[in-house]
This record gives C-alpha cells, structure tokens and sequence, in this order.
C-alpha cells in the first residue's frame, strides 16, 4: 500500500514520477522530493520555483519545509533566493539536530556550501507579470490595493505513504505575488503548513498563510486523524471551523485549502473557496485531478474533466505580453 | 482580574512592570509588549535582546512575536539584527493583515522605515562570551562539540489576560548561541513557540525550538485547555507526552518548558530539564518565582529562595575576562 497526495492541478506530473518510486518500493523521501522538484522545475507555474512570481523588489524570494513522520525530522527555508530546489535544500537540513530551520542570506550560505544548484529563479514571464502588475496597480486608487492586497498563493503541499508504512510531507512555494521582502507564509511552518506523523498521517495547506498560521490547521488536521476520524471528515471539520472562528472575530476569512492522508492512504480534502484543484495516486489509482468544493460543512470532489484540464495548461502557457 | 506568567527569573521585573499596567485596568497588549522590551532592555541577560550571545558569525540575530487572543493576530521577526526591541516589532506587524511574518533583510527594512530604534545588539559581554566559546571550542574533539552542540536557549516566552479578558502571548530570544546564521527556533513560530486564543487561554516555550516545534506544543496545551483542562494538566500531559514520543522516535528529547495561562487567571508550567525557573504575577499575587520539576509525571513548583534569587543575579553579571 502506497499514496501521494497534493494541492493544485500543477501537482499532477509530480505525483506521477513520485507514483514510479512508490510502486517500486521507494522510499516516501525519495517520492515527495522527486514529485515537489518536478513542481519547482516547470517553468509555467507562477507560485513555486524557477518561474514563481516575485516580491514587490521583484525577487524571488522561496520558502520550503520537509517533514519526515519516523522520526518527526523537520527541515526548512524561508525567503532563500537564486536556488533550483529549495525542497532539497528542506531535506538535507531535516536531518541536522539544531539549526534546522533556515532563512535568507544564512539559507543561502547554508546551501551554497553543501553544493546545492544556483539558479536565477526570475524567469523572463515572471519579470513580465511583474511590470504588468506594477503599471495596473499604479493605475488603482488606495482603496482598491487595500481590498485584494495581494493575490496568488498556490503553494505546493504534499503527504506522501510508502510500502514500509513511512509518511513524509513536503511544501515548496514562492509565497505572495508582490509580498513585502522577507515575508513567510505558512508553507515552512510546522503545524501550518504541513505535519505528518506516521502513526497518524500527514496534512498540508495553501491559501492565506496568515490566516491559516492561526489555526495551526495542519497539525490540527492529523490530530483529528489520530483521535480516529477518516482524513475527509478532519478536513471538513478543521477547515469549516477555522473559517468561522476567522470570520467571527475577524469578518473575514482568507483562502484555506487542505489535503491529507493517513497511515492506511484514506485522503480527504476541504477548501473554503471555489475552484481548489488537487491531484492524488495510490496503489489503487492512477494519478488523478480532482475539483472539490465545500456544500453545507462537507467538501463534495469531482473528477476534473478533460476540457478543464486542456484549458488550465492553455491559460497557463499562454502568450504573455508587457502591457 | 489579570495575570501575567513568564519563562524564567529573567522575566520577574517585566512582568512586576506589567503588573502596574494591568492592576489599572491596562490593556494585554501593553503590558506583554512593556513586559518583554524591560528583559530585552537588561544588557545580563544573556540570551534575549541587548546582551543575547550571537549567532556562529558574531552577529546578534533575534526573533520574536507577538499574538493577540481576540483577533488571532499574529506578528513574528526572525533573524533580525541591529534594532533593540523585537518584540516592538512583532507586535507593530500583527496588525498588518498580509506580510505578519518577516526575516532577515526584509523585516530590518520594515523596521527602518517604521522608525524602529536601532541599535548594535552585541554587547560587550557577549563578545568576550563569544571569543572564550571559539577558544574552548579549538581544545575540544570533535566528538564532544557533537554531543553538546549549541548550549544556552532561555527564551522569554509569555502569557498574560488583562480586566477586559482579552489574552496575549509574546516571545523574544536571540537563539541558540553560536547558532548558524539564518537559523529560526520556536519562538516565531505560531503554535510551537507560543498560542493564545482569549476564548480559552495561552501557552509559550522555551528550550530547544527544533524538538518543540515537532510537537506544535503551544497549540497542543490550548487545546488540551479548550477540553476543560486546568493549565497545569494540559503542560504536564503535553510535556510528557512530546518528551516520550521524541526519546521513543529519536533515542532523546531536548529541553522542553513550558508556561500557560488559562482566561481565568489559572496557570501551569511543565518541563523535562532541571532547574526551569518562571515568574507570575496575578491580581492575587505579587511577582514571585518559581522553580519546578517533573516528579512522576507532574510538575511540582517551588518558591524561589532568596539564596536562589541573590546568587541568580550574582551569577549574571559576574566580571567576565577573556580567556
């Protein structure tokens, strides 16, 4: 028994070279790191590596977290720029007893000693979105940049089960479109972003990393999961409460989407917004995309069909011209 | 009612300041934020503000945050050098709504241009520190600079409920000692460093961020008070319950203290370590400290001595001379 996991149609090819590892008795390390680079690889994803969109000084600064459900093994970067795989770099620093979470320039020193790839993240698309971006909101009144700050936010976050039982959870994310230099989101967050315990399972977000950090959703996710509830019902559960516990005291509540699974490769799904895409494989199932949304407190999935799916690489690939 | 509860002797004047501003009716936020700049302030303290030991590279890097149990807000710092109150910060960057989070670079620009004050956070003292480390450190093996890699983690970490019941949490540290550049513990860290929701009550750590953060052990002791739990059960059973998993999955467990406040004005404190000292102060109770100890699997507290207390201070701000 095998499973993988993961937020965002973008996932899907990932999923699939993790599926190869996976089937062939490879280890949840191996799967999750292989499926996120493929992820950071691909040049038309606008929030994950090489491509992902900048920050309003229109660098892209990248935030990663790897968690491994043995040993509760955690490593993570924040705000690192100019490398390949900030996914890998998360990894190698899981297995370092202190100072294994890293950030900016320190992170950047970190992986350049240990040999990790250089690469200017700043594609020449992203540049463009960026100007484009610049020039729209020049245009816009106060009010208006006050009410969609920012928009954007399509982290990656993955659990992963493999045959001998190990879980892993994994995140890669170029945070907000135009964030402020040095901001982190949820995604190297432990408890926010992601959390996994192999007795349990495994949980992962996107959406708002503000919002979702107030909730510590994902840890709250497998603790639901440990109490004995199915992934789906934790999901539900977590996401409808954190949403109301937000807009009660706040008026509102940001994107949150979250995925999990557990020891036994159940999964469960539950977003607050309409249009959450997510991509799962198991020993059972081929890598499918699926839609879902929230219908009275219980997210409802539908297979994605194959003209939504022709149409999202369409837009995503799409011509891009400087306005 | 109000109350006040913080990690270590350290904090006892902060929190006797904070006192003056509750028992007249003063806000959470005030008083927490007064609170933590007085042990940022003290130059002795050797591991939060003004004085903290620095990181590998000499440098002074801090972390810090702030949360407001009304709202969830939350506003963090990590790895910030050269301004003198983190925790000013922190609180300043809760009430943004995106960009709450920043590090390095970044979260000194914003600081800059919000007129923070700056000021070179390596002291004297800790430079001599320092200097004997790197000179002790050149006569060890390597196998004991394994061993014991980083000493020194005694963050201020607290809690506090004021008149209108409204909660906080806040913590500064400048980190491990010697820590890598870059490096984040707990402390920033929603639900591993700190958690507080007015509804039901607050936790802050203190120890070693990387094992607190595999157990979101703030957020777990809220919870375990949103159940019904007094504050002193639910730091017990989460101390205990983190300690044996890690020494289960790891072979050891690191320093794990913790300090929580329900909205009553009930308090608890659990460890794994000897010697973790903390202060409360209560509208019943003048400032005092404590000391504890986990005694079968339940933290017993004792009223710091005045032999303790001298000797505490003596100890601190010994002459110190360069090997």
């Amino acid at each position: 028994m095998w499973g993988i996991i993961a937020t965002w149609r973008m996932a899907v090819e990932g999923i699939t070279e993790a599926s190869y590892i996976l089937e062939n008795h490879g280890d949840a390390g191996d799967a999750i790191e292989t499926a996120i680079k493929e992820v950071e690889n691909f040049p038309y994803y606008k929030s994950v590596g090489f491509g992902g969109l900048p920050n309003e000084e229109m660098e892209v600064e990248l935030d990663a977290a790897y968690m491994d459900g043995n040993t509760l093994d955690i490593g993570a970067v924040a705000a690192i720029k100019d490398f390949a795989n900030p996914i890998s770099i998360a990894r190698r620093l899981s297995k370092e007893k202190v100072n294994s979470m890293l950030v900016g320039e320190g992170a950047e020193k970190f992986a350049h000693k240990e040999g990790f790839e250089r690469k200017n993240m700043l594609s020449d698309r992203a540049k463009i979105h960026y100007k484009n971006r610049v020039k729209e909101d020049c245009l816009k009144s106060l009010e208006e940049l006050e009410i969609k700050p920012y928009t954007g936010h399509d982290t990656v976050g993955m659990v992963c089960l493999d045959e001998s039982g190990k879980m892993t959870a994994g995140t890669s994310t170029s945070g907000l479109f135009m964030k402020k230099k040095g901001r982190v989101g949820d995604s190297p967050i432990s408890g926010s972003g992601f959390y996994v315990d192999s007795k349990v399972g495994g949980a992962s977000a996107t959406g708002l990393g503000e919002d979702l950090m107030k909730g510590c959703i994902s840890y709250e996710i497998v603790r639901l999961m440990k109490e004995g509830m199915h992934p789906q019902k934790a999901c539900d559960i977590a996401v409808t409460n954190l949403d109301k516990e937000l807009k009660e005291r706040r008026g509102k509540a940001g994107d949150l989407s979250l995925i999990a699974m557990n020891n036994k490769g159940e999964w469960g799904v539950a977003t607050n917004i309409e249009g959450f895409s997510f991509a799962v494989a198991t020993d059972k199932q081929e890598p499918i995309v699926y839609l879902t949304k929230m219908i009275d407190g219980h997210c409802v999935h539908e297979v994605a069909s194959q003209e939504w799916l022709d149409n999202y690489m369409k837009t995503r690939t799409a011509p891009l011209v400087e306005k």
